[in-house]
C-alpha cells in the first residue's frame, strides 16, 4: 500500500511538473478497468508528445516486466509519441530514459542506477529548456 | 448513479471501438484526483490524435457546461489535437461533434439532437474509413 502510495505521488509530482511546463496532461486511468496496455501519463504540446511510465523506486537497479515493457514501446510506436521511463531517483532529480537504454533479459528489462544517471535525461532536457551536459570523464 | 454508470459504460465503448481500429487508447483517470481540465479519453495513431468528451444522453437537446467545453477545448489546442464531443445517441449511431457546431448560450453550450444528427459525422467518418454524406434535401 504504501508502494503503491509512493508511485502514486510520483505520478501526480511529474504531471504538476509538465502541466507548469505548459503541457496539457493526463494521469490514465488504471489499465484494470479496460484491459488494454497503456502508459502511466501523457503529455502533450503542439511540439512535444510523451506517454510515461512512472517509477518511484530506491536501488541500485530499476526493472520492467518484459511484457510490460514491450506492450508500452509498442503502444507508443502505435500512437506515434515518444515514450520515457520516468525515474523519481531518491535524493536525485528525475530521470527520463528511453527504452532502448534497458537491457534486455529474459524475464525483464533493466537499467543500473549508474546508466540512468548518465543515460536518462533531466527534466529540463526533457522538455528541450536546456541541453545535456556531457558526462565528464573520470 | 445510473447515470454515471451509462456515461462510463459508453466511454469504454468508445475505447473499445477505437482500439478495434489500431488507435492507441487510454482512459483519463477522474479530473478530481488532480484538478486539471482535461477530457474523457485520448486516441492517438500516427495520422490522426483526438480527444473526446463523452456524453450519453436521451434527449433533444445536449448542453455542456460553459467552462467545462471552454477547458476541454483549451487543453486539445495547448496538446495540438482535434477534439470531439462524442455522443451516444439512443436507438442511433455514435455523432462526433466539433465544439464549433454547439450554440453558446450565457451558461452553456448546447446543440439541439437534429443538428448532432446532420453535423457530426459518424465513427467511420471520424477515422477516416469513409467521407460523411451529405444530407439529402426534404
Amino acid at each position: 500500500m504504501a508502494h503503491y502510495r509512493k508511485g502514486a505521488d510520483a505520478e501526480r509530482e511529474l504531471i504538476h511538473m509538465l502541466f507548469c511546463k505548459g503541457f496539457s496532461v493526463v494521469r490514465v486511468a488504471g489499465s484494470g478497468v479496460t484491459s488494454l496496455p497503456c502508459p502511466d501519463c501523457i503529455a502533450l504540446s503542439k511540439k512535444k508528445k510523451m506517454a510515461f511510465e512512472c517509477k518511484a523506486w530506491s536501488g541500485n537497479y530499476l526493472n520492467l516486466p518484459r511484457q510490460q515493457m514491450e506492450e508500452q514501446v509498442s503502444w507508443a510506436d502505435t500512437a506515434g509519441i515518444e515514450m520515457y521511463v520516468a525515474w523519481k531517483i531518491p535524493r536525485q532529480s528525475w530521470r527520463f530514459i528511453e527504452p532502448k537504454h534497458f537491457r534486455k533479459n529474459p524475464k525483464n528489462y533493466a537499467i543500473s542506477l549508474k546508466e540512468a544517471l548518465s543515460k536518462g535525461v533531466l527534466f529540463s532536457v526533457l522538455i528541450g529548456e536546456q541541453e545535456q551536459l556531457k558526462q565528464k570523464k573520470a
